[in-house]
Protein backbone atom coordinates (compact mmCIF):
# COMPACT_ATOMS: atom_id res chain seq x y z
CA UNK A 1 0.00 0.00 0.00
CA UNK A 2 2.55 2.54 0.95
CA UNK A 3 6.03 2.75 -0.41
CA UNK A 4 8.38 0.06 -0.75
CA UNK A 5 10.99 1.86 1.81
CA UNK A 6 8.21 2.07 4.38
CA UNK A 7 6.56 -1.30 3.72
CA UNK A 8 10.29 -2.43 4.88
CA UNK A 9 10.57 -0.18 7.67
CA UNK A 10 7.65 -1.69 9.05
CA UNK A 11 8.21 -5.19 8.72
CA UNK A 12 12.13 -4.51 10.06
CA UNK A 13 9.74 -2.99 13.63
CA UNK A 14 7.72 -5.86 13.34
CA UNK A 15 10.25 -8.27 14.22
CA UNK A 16 10.70 -6.39 17.48
CA UNK A 17 10.05 -8.04 20.65
CA UNK A 18 6.68 -6.62 21.37
CA UNK A 19 5.80 -5.27 18.26
CA UNK A 20 3.15 -6.72 16.20
CA UNK A 21 2.06 -5.27 12.66
CA UNK A 22 -0.25 -2.87 14.24
CA UNK A 23 2.46 -0.97 16.48
CA UNK A 24 5.25 -1.23 14.21
CA UNK A 25 2.97 0.97 12.02
CA UNK A 26 2.39 3.19 14.28
CA UNK A 27 6.12 3.71 15.13
CA UNK A 28 6.87 4.22 11.50
CA UNK A 29 4.50 6.87 11.20
CA UNK A 30 5.53 8.20 14.31
CA UNK A 31 9.38 8.43 13.50
CA UNK A 32 8.64 9.57 9.61
CA UNK A 33 6.35 12.64 10.66
CA UNK A 34 8.93 13.79 13.43
CA UNK A 35 12.25 13.40 11.26
CA UNK A 36 14.53 15.81 13.19
CA UNK A 37 13.52 15.10 16.59
CA UNK A 38 12.80 11.21 16.29
CA UNK A 39 14.18 9.68 13.30
CA UNK A 40 17.49 11.41 13.28
CA UNK A 41 18.46 10.55 16.80
CA UNK A 42 17.51 7.14 16.69
CA UNK A 43 19.36 6.16 13.91
CA UNK A 44 22.03 7.76 15.59
CA UNK A 45 21.89 5.94 18.90
CA UNK A 46 21.48 2.93 16.77
CA UNK A 47 24.15 3.03 14.90
CA UNK A 48 26.75 4.60 17.31
CA UNK A 49 25.85 1.26 19.51
CA UNK A 50 26.25 -0.67 16.29
CA UNK A 51 29.64 0.56 15.67
CA UNK A 52 31.15 0.12 19.06
CA UNK A 53 28.95 -2.10 21.34
CA UNK A 54 30.38 -5.59 21.62
CA UNK A 55 30.49 -8.55 24.02
CA UNK A 56 33.33 -8.17 26.59
CA UNK A 57 35.39 -11.53 25.81
CA UNK A 58 35.76 -11.82 29.42
CA UNK A 59 32.60 -11.96 31.09
CA UNK A 60 29.94 -11.98 27.73
CA UNK A 61 28.85 -8.43 29.28
CA UNK A 62 27.68 -5.51 26.55
CA UNK A 63 30.18 -2.84 26.11
CA UNK A 64 32.19 -0.56 24.24
CA UNK A 65 34.73 -1.35 26.41
CA UNK A 66 36.92 -4.93 26.11
CA UNK A 67 36.91 -5.88 28.81
CA UNK A 68 34.05 -4.44 30.28
CA UNK A 69 33.62 -1.53 32.38
CA UNK A 70 32.36 -4.18 34.92
CA UNK A 71 35.65 -6.86 34.23
CA UNK A 72 38.00 -3.86 34.54
CA UNK A 73 36.42 -1.91 37.87
CA UNK A 74 39.09 -3.36 40.43
CA UNK A 75 36.95 -2.10 43.00
CA UNK A 76 34.69 -5.16 42.35
CA UNK A 77 35.48 -8.08 43.97
CA UNK A 78 37.39 -10.91 41.83
CA UNK A 79 37.09 -13.72 44.14
CA UNK A 80 33.31 -13.88 43.38
CA UNK A 81 31.87 -14.63 39.59
CA UNK A 82 27.77 -14.39 39.38
CA UNK A 83 26.49 -16.57 36.80
CA UNK A 84 23.51 -15.54 34.64
CA UNK A 85 21.58 -16.92 31.68
CA UNK A 86 21.93 -13.21 29.41
CA UNK A 87 23.30 -9.67 30.02
CA UNK A 88 19.32 -8.86 30.96
CA UNK A 89 19.80 -10.28 33.94
CA UNK A 90 23.24 -8.78 34.29
CA UNK A 91 21.79 -5.69 34.16
CA UNK A 92 18.78 -6.36 36.56
CA UNK A 93 21.53 -7.06 39.13
CA UNK A 94 23.14 -4.57 38.84
CA UNK A 95 19.86 -1.94 38.86
CA UNK A 96 19.99 -3.47 42.17
CA UNK A 97 22.83 -2.52 43.36
CA UNK A 98 23.26 -5.24 46.02
CA UNK A 99 26.14 -7.26 44.06
CA UNK A 100 29.78 -5.68 43.57
CA UNK A 101 31.64 -9.24 42.25
CA UNK A 102 32.31 -10.12 38.65
CA UNK A 103 29.71 -11.70 36.31
CA UNK A 104 29.73 -14.09 33.66
CA UNK A 105 26.99 -14.69 31.00
CA UNK A 106 26.14 -17.65 29.39
CA UNK A 107 24.09 -16.63 26.86
CA UNK A 108 20.86 -19.09 27.22
CA UNK A 109 20.17 -22.29 29.39
CA UNK A 110 20.40 -25.77 28.17
CA UNK A 111 17.84 -26.99 26.73
CA UNK A 112 16.97 -30.35 25.14
CA UNK A 113 13.66 -28.60 23.63
CA UNK A 114 15.45 -25.99 21.85
CA UNK A 115 18.43 -27.98 21.38
CA UNK A 116 21.03 -25.63 23.33
CA UNK A 117 24.15 -28.20 24.03
CA UNK A 118 27.06 -26.83 26.90
CA UNK A 119 28.97 -26.36 23.44
CA UNK A 120 26.41 -23.15 22.66
CA UNK A 121 27.06 -21.97 26.55
CA UNK A 122 29.86 -20.46 27.43
CA UNK A 123 30.42 -23.08 30.21
CA UNK A 124 33.62 -23.68 29.09
CA UNK A 125 35.36 -20.24 29.33
CA UNK A 126 33.30 -20.05 32.89
CA UNK A 127 35.08 -23.35 34.14
CA UNK A 128 38.73 -21.94 32.92
CA UNK A 129 37.85 -18.66 34.93
CA UNK A 130 36.57 -20.42 38.11
CA UNK A 131 40.38 -22.78 37.66
CA UNK A 132 42.46 -19.45 37.31
CA UNK A 133 43.74 -18.06 40.27
CA UNK A 134 41.52 -15.19 42.58
CA UNK A 135 37.80 -16.92 42.33
CA UNK A 136 36.74 -18.39 45.47
CA UNK A 137 32.76 -18.86 44.84
CA UNK A 138 30.58 -19.14 41.94
CA UNK A 139 27.01 -18.10 42.27
CA UNK A 140 24.25 -19.43 40.24
CA UNK A 141 21.99 -16.93 39.09
CA UNK A 142 20.11 -18.83 36.61
CA UNK A 143 16.20 -18.84 36.67
CA UNK A 144 14.51 -20.94 38.66
CA UNK A 145 12.80 -22.73 35.72
CA UNK A 146 13.39 -26.51 34.79
CA UNK A 147 15.52 -25.70 31.92
CA UNK A 148 17.90 -23.05 34.26
CA UNK A 149 17.74 -25.47 36.95
CA UNK A 150 19.47 -27.91 35.31
CA UNK A 151 21.90 -25.55 33.50
CA UNK A 152 22.88 -24.72 37.44
CA UNK A 153 22.90 -28.44 38.38
CA UNK A 154 24.68 -29.05 35.10
CA UNK A 155 27.52 -26.39 35.65
CA UNK A 156 27.75 -27.60 39.29
CA UNK A 157 29.00 -30.59 37.82
CA UNK A 158 31.67 -29.03 36.03
CA UNK A 159 32.60 -26.88 38.59
CA UNK A 160 33.62 -30.10 40.99
CA UNK A 161 37.32 -29.70 40.57
CA UNK A 162 37.59 -26.48 40.57
CA UNK A 163 38.67 -25.46 43.95
CA UNK A 164 35.20 -22.88 44.64
CA UNK A 165 32.08 -22.65 47.09
CA UNK A 166 29.05 -22.67 44.53
CA UNK A 167 26.16 -21.18 45.83
CA UNK A 168 23.00 -20.15 44.18
CA UNK A 169 20.13 -17.59 44.73
CA UNK A 170 17.90 -17.92 47.50
CA UNK A 171 13.95 -18.89 46.61
CA UNK A 172 11.36 -17.35 48.89
CA UNK A 173 8.54 -14.66 49.17
CA UNK A 174 8.96 -11.65 47.26
CA UNK A 175 9.45 -8.36 49.11
CA UNK A 176 5.87 -6.88 48.73
CA UNK A 177 4.88 -10.19 47.85
CA UNK A 178 1.16 -11.47 49.19
CA UNK A 179 1.04 -15.06 50.44
CA UNK A 180 -2.53 -15.82 49.24
CA UNK A 181 -1.33 -14.98 45.57
CA UNK A 182 2.05 -17.41 45.50
CA UNK A 183 2.54 -20.45 43.66
CA UNK A 184 2.84 -23.93 46.00
CA UNK A 185 6.65 -24.29 44.96
CA UNK A 186 7.20 -20.88 46.29
CA UNK A 187 5.56 -21.19 49.21
CA UNK A 188 7.34 -24.61 50.09
CA UNK A 189 10.90 -23.35 49.31
CA UNK A 190 10.42 -20.44 51.85
CA UNK A 191 9.07 -22.46 54.05
CA UNK A 192 11.72 -25.06 54.12
CA UNK A 193 14.60 -22.16 53.91
CA UNK A 194 12.67 -20.51 57.06
CA UNK A 195 15.21 -18.64 59.18
CA UNK A 196 15.44 -16.91 62.73
CA UNK A 197 14.09 -13.80 63.34
CA UNK B 1 24.47 1.47 34.75
CA UNK B 2 25.26 0.13 30.78
CA UNK B 3 27.95 2.06 28.98
CA UNK B 4 26.49 5.78 27.66
CA UNK B 5 25.66 4.23 24.10
CA UNK B 6 23.61 1.35 25.49
CA UNK B 7 21.67 4.24 27.47
CA UNK B 8 21.35 6.75 24.69
CA UNK B 9 19.79 3.80 22.42
CA UNK B 10 17.19 2.75 25.42
CA UNK B 11 16.65 5.81 26.00
CA UNK B 12 15.53 6.71 22.03
CA UNK B 13 13.45 3.04 21.97
CA UNK B 14 11.67 4.52 24.89
CA UNK B 15 10.57 7.94 23.19
CA UNK B 16 8.55 5.92 20.93
CA UNK B 17 4.91 5.09 20.99
CA UNK B 18 3.95 1.83 22.71
CA UNK B 19 7.56 1.27 24.22
CA UNK B 20 8.18 1.67 27.97
CA UNK B 21 11.70 1.74 30.03
CA UNK B 22 11.03 -2.21 30.29
CA UNK B 23 10.32 -2.95 26.81
CA UNK B 24 12.69 -0.90 25.29
CA UNK B 25 15.67 -2.40 27.59
CA UNK B 26 14.56 -5.17 25.69
CA UNK B 27 14.26 -4.64 22.20
CA UNK B 28 18.38 -2.89 22.69
CA UNK B 29 19.35 -6.07 23.79
CA UNK B 30 17.54 -7.76 21.06
CA UNK B 31 19.02 -5.46 18.77
CA UNK B 32 22.60 -5.82 19.95
CA UNK B 33 22.86 -9.60 20.62
CA UNK B 34 21.65 -10.01 16.95
CA UNK B 35 23.63 -7.25 14.90
CA UNK B 36 23.98 -8.81 11.19
CA UNK B 37 19.65 -10.31 11.66
CA UNK B 38 18.18 -7.27 13.29
CA UNK B 39 20.12 -4.07 14.03
CA UNK B 40 22.26 -3.74 10.72
CA UNK B 41 19.01 -4.14 8.93
CA UNK B 42 16.85 -1.96 10.64
CA UNK B 43 19.34 0.95 10.63
CA UNK B 44 19.60 0.42 7.05
CA UNK B 45 15.54 0.56 6.45
CA UNK B 46 15.54 3.43 8.66
CA UNK B 47 18.11 4.97 6.87
CA UNK B 48 16.54 4.54 3.91
CA UNK B 49 13.52 5.94 4.75
CA UNK B 50 14.82 8.96 6.02
CA UNK B 51 16.58 9.62 2.73
CA UNK B 52 14.09 9.00 0.39
CA UNK B 53 10.07 9.29 2.36
CA UNK B 54 8.79 12.55 2.15
CA UNK B 55 5.56 14.00 2.37
CA UNK B 56 3.14 14.31 -1.15
CA UNK B 57 3.15 18.06 -1.99
CA UNK B 58 -0.42 17.79 -3.07
CA UNK B 59 -2.35 15.54 -0.88
CA UNK B 60 0.25 14.92 2.63
CA UNK B 61 0.85 11.14 2.18
CA UNK B 62 4.23 10.02 2.60
CA UNK B 63 5.67 8.40 0.13
CA UNK B 64 9.00 8.32 -1.90
CA UNK B 65 7.31 9.99 -5.03
CA UNK B 66 6.25 14.12 -5.12
CA UNK B 67 3.54 14.04 -5.97
CA UNK B 68 2.65 10.39 -4.40
CA UNK B 69 2.03 7.49 -6.11
CA UNK B 70 -1.63 7.46 -5.49
CA UNK B 71 -1.74 11.65 -6.48
CA UNK B 72 0.19 10.12 -9.55
CA UNK B 73 -2.03 7.21 -10.25
CA UNK B 74 -4.39 8.34 -13.45
CA UNK B 75 -6.71 5.12 -12.57
CA UNK B 76 -7.60 6.84 -9.41
CA UNK B 77 -10.44 9.01 -9.40
CA UNK B 78 -9.67 12.48 -9.50
CA UNK B 79 -12.83 13.78 -8.93
CA UNK B 80 -13.42 12.93 -5.28
CA UNK B 81 -10.95 13.86 -2.65
CA UNK B 82 -11.48 11.66 0.85
CA UNK B 83 -10.54 13.98 3.53
CA UNK B 84 -8.60 12.33 6.53
CA UNK B 85 -6.75 13.36 10.18
CA UNK B 86 -3.68 11.61 9.50
CA UNK B 87 -1.57 9.30 7.31
CA UNK B 88 -2.32 6.08 9.14
CA UNK B 89 -6.48 6.84 8.34
CA UNK B 90 -5.16 7.11 4.85
CA UNK B 91 -3.17 3.78 4.99
CA UNK B 92 -6.31 2.10 7.00
CA UNK B 93 -8.40 3.05 3.91
CA UNK B 94 -5.85 1.99 1.22
CA UNK B 95 -6.42 -1.54 3.31
CA UNK B 96 -9.84 -1.59 3.01
CA UNK B 97 -9.18 -1.24 -0.97
CA UNK B 98 -12.95 0.10 -1.13
CA UNK B 99 -11.75 3.46 -2.14
CA UNK B 100 -10.31 4.53 -5.37
CA UNK B 101 -10.74 8.12 -5.54
CA UNK B 102 -7.92 10.82 -4.33
CA UNK B 103 -6.95 12.08 -0.68
CA UNK B 104 -6.44 14.73 1.58
CA UNK B 105 -4.26 14.95 4.65
CA UNK B 106 -5.17 17.45 7.09
CA UNK B 107 -2.32 16.65 9.85
CA UNK B 108 -4.09 16.45 12.90
CA UNK B 109 -7.99 18.31 14.33
CA UNK B 110 -8.83 21.23 15.40
CA UNK B 111 -8.78 21.55 19.27
CA UNK B 112 -9.17 24.28 21.13
CA UNK B 113 -7.16 21.84 24.32
CA UNK B 114 -4.22 21.17 22.24
CA UNK B 115 -4.27 24.95 20.43
CA UNK B 116 -4.65 23.66 17.04
CA UNK B 117 -6.29 26.10 15.04
CA UNK B 118 -7.43 26.08 10.81
CA UNK B 119 -3.83 27.74 9.95
CA UNK B 120 -2.03 24.35 11.43
CA UNK B 121 -3.90 22.09 9.23
CA UNK B 122 -3.73 22.01 5.61
CA UNK B 123 -7.51 23.08 5.54
CA UNK B 124 -6.34 26.33 2.48
CA UNK B 125 -4.59 23.51 0.73
CA UNK B 126 -8.12 21.62 0.44
CA UNK B 127 -10.00 24.80 -0.50
CA UNK B 128 -7.79 25.34 -3.08
CA UNK B 129 -7.97 21.66 -3.92
CA UNK B 130 -11.61 21.60 -4.14
CA UNK B 131 -12.22 24.81 -6.50
CA UNK B 132 -9.87 23.54 -9.25
CA UNK B 133 -11.03 21.55 -11.94
CA UNK B 134 -11.79 18.12 -11.64
CA UNK B 135 -12.94 17.62 -8.02
CA UNK B 136 -17.29 17.24 -7.37
CA UNK B 137 -16.93 15.67 -3.88
CA UNK B 138 -15.28 15.62 -0.97
CA UNK B 139 -15.58 13.15 1.60
CA UNK B 140 -15.00 13.89 4.90
CA UNK B 141 -13.38 11.15 6.92
CA UNK B 142 -12.54 12.71 9.87
CA UNK B 143 -12.67 10.85 13.77
CA UNK B 144 -16.07 10.46 15.09
CA UNK B 145 -15.24 12.50 17.83
CA UNK B 146 -16.05 16.08 18.98
CA UNK B 147 -12.99 17.63 17.40
CA UNK B 148 -12.99 15.16 14.42
CA UNK B 149 -16.78 16.33 14.18
CA UNK B 150 -15.88 19.95 14.88
CA UNK B 151 -13.18 20.03 12.39
CA UNK B 152 -15.63 18.19 9.45
CA UNK B 153 -17.94 21.78 10.33
CA UNK B 154 -15.76 23.59 9.78
CA UNK B 155 -14.25 22.41 6.61
CA UNK B 156 -17.98 21.90 5.14
CA UNK B 157 -18.36 25.75 5.99
CA UNK B 158 -15.05 26.70 4.54
CA UNK B 159 -16.28 24.41 1.28
CA UNK B 160 -19.51 26.14 1.22
CA UNK B 161 -19.19 28.70 -2.19
CA UNK B 162 -16.60 25.31 -3.73
CA UNK B 163 -18.81 23.78 -6.59
CA UNK B 164 -18.46 20.09 -4.29
CA UNK B 165 -20.78 17.73 -2.96
CA UNK B 166 -19.83 17.51 0.75
CA UNK B 167 -20.55 14.02 2.01
CA UNK B 168 -19.16 11.84 5.11
CA UNK B 169 -18.70 8.43 6.36
CA UNK B 170 -21.85 6.69 7.97
CA UNK B 171 -21.92 5.71 11.78
CA UNK B 172 -23.44 2.89 12.68
CA UNK B 173 -22.92 -1.06 13.76
CA UNK B 174 -19.78 -2.28 12.78
CA UNK B 175 -19.27 -5.30 10.84
CA UNK B 176 -19.20 -8.25 12.96
CA UNK B 177 -20.26 -6.10 16.27
CA UNK B 178 -22.52 -7.18 18.52
CA UNK B 179 -25.46 -4.73 19.10
CA UNK B 180 -25.39 -5.45 23.42
CA UNK B 181 -21.57 -4.45 23.62
CA UNK B 182 -22.54 -1.14 21.15
CA UNK B 183 -22.46 2.19 22.94
CA UNK B 184 -25.69 4.58 22.77
CA UNK B 185 -24.72 7.26 20.60
CA UNK B 186 -23.50 4.39 17.69
CA UNK B 187 -26.77 2.90 18.31
CA UNK B 188 -28.82 5.77 17.96
CA UNK B 189 -27.27 6.79 14.91
CA UNK B 190 -27.68 3.11 13.27
CA UNK B 191 -31.61 3.25 13.93
CA UNK B 192 -31.59 6.97 12.63
CA UNK B 193 -29.72 5.95 9.56
CA UNK B 194 -31.78 2.64 8.86
CA UNK B 195 -32.08 1.52 5.30
CA UNK B 196 -34.60 -0.71 3.60
CA UNK B 197 -33.32 -4.94 3.00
Amino acid sequence: MASPEIDRLIAQLAKLPGLGPRSSRRVALHLLKRRAVALDPLIAALTQAADRVRPCGVCGNLDTADPCALCGDSRRDERMICVVEDVADLWALERGAAYRGRYHVLGGVLSALDGTGPEDLQIAALVERARAGAVEEVILATSATVDGQTTAHYITDRLADCNVVITHLAHGVPMGGELEYLDDGTLAAALKARRPL
